[in-house]
């Protein structure tokens, strides 16, 4: 009959593992966290530079591809900033599970939306970089000028001013972004990923 | 002065060129869209294996990965049908970016929402595969036991019986998965996308 002869309803399954072995490394979620002006997002696409350059397959999700596009329903307030990092984490995960490395950059100042996303994955597969870097040191950095207009009181909920934020406890990989180059921190996280058998750097 | 040593605020960039010169192929959204019991995710995932042994980069979206998570927050209105094609669409441009081809498996019955992916993207990025098959077909096999619930009134907005849906007009791939086995589908499939340099299988 038609109906058994044209669909055997058992998928052909491609699975992580066999994506992982064809890029020849693992995927993660590489999770930049820390201060407007920490450097989170210059030190991701250094990092995707050098991942690149090894031959990974990578991705940076940051402000300019999320908030205009998937996120674009979404405001500041708290509520938002939850469904913000949610979505974030549901988009990491698809692309840890496609064996590609999620690299994000978002401020992501509460603890707890953090951990949810820890939990969404497996033990391993999400790695906090904490951007470190003081309050006024970002704050005299004022790249994008958000500080000066936070400081006016034109940004009702800015993170380090009139919103806060949360520390990591417990993050992988913390690198000093107040004392070190951008270089410095690449290596630094290159290494790490390299220690834990993500990437292969021999 | 820390500032300017420590911070270059011109981000290096991995290009989507880079990322398909890397893949030896384009990316694009794959777009299968038909009713329930169509073959549109068994189809897909054959054709994501068929891909893969080609060496190509490919991820399946489809309800098994978005229902439970970056859409679990939505149900089966109109208007969160609506959000849903968004959401998916946006995470399939993500993908496209990223040098991954995008299947996308869901029923996507309103042309209008399917439309809003298209224009997301850059001409050509957007495939649609109508995988075609005649309700009485689908409603045969009935493979999920679905169309029997809908009958019986137990499922409010089930596409076909007591909700819409509205057939490609424009359709890139038209598979006719009545009459064809899937494998027969693949091979139009992949055809198709040699025909439009998003792959080489010479």
């Amino acid at each position: 009959m038609t109906v058994s002869k044209n669909i055997t309803w058992h998928s052909a399954t491609v699975t992580r593992a066999d994506r992982e072995k064809m890029n020849s490394h693992k995927s993660a979620i590489l999770w930049f966290t820390g201060l407007s002006g920490a450097g989170k997002s210059s030190v991701a696409h250094a990092v995707e530079d050098r991942l690149f350059k090894l031959g990974c397959r990578t991705y940076v999700l940051d402000g300019d591809n999320i908030r205009h596009g998937l996120c674009k329903d979404l405001g500041f307030s708290d509520a938002d900033r939850t469904e913000n990092i949610r979505r974030i984490g549901e988009v990491s995960k698809l692309f840890t599970d496609s064996g590609v490395m999620a690299l994000t950059a978002f401020i992501s100042p509460f603890r707890s939306d953090r951990d949810a996303v820890r939990e969404l994955v497996d033990d391993g597969d999400f790695i906090e970089i904490y951007c470190k870097c003081d309050l006024s040191v970002c704050e005299e950095r004022d790249v994008k000028g958000l500080y000066k207009k936070a400081r006016a009181g034109e940004i009702p909920e800015f993170t380090g001013i009139n919103s806060p934020y949360e520390e990591p406890l417990k993050s992988e990989i913390t690198v000093d972004t107040a004392a070190q180059s951008i270089d410095e921190s690449v290596e630094q996280i290159i290494n790490a990923l390299a220690d834990r058998n993500i990437i292969s750097i021999n």
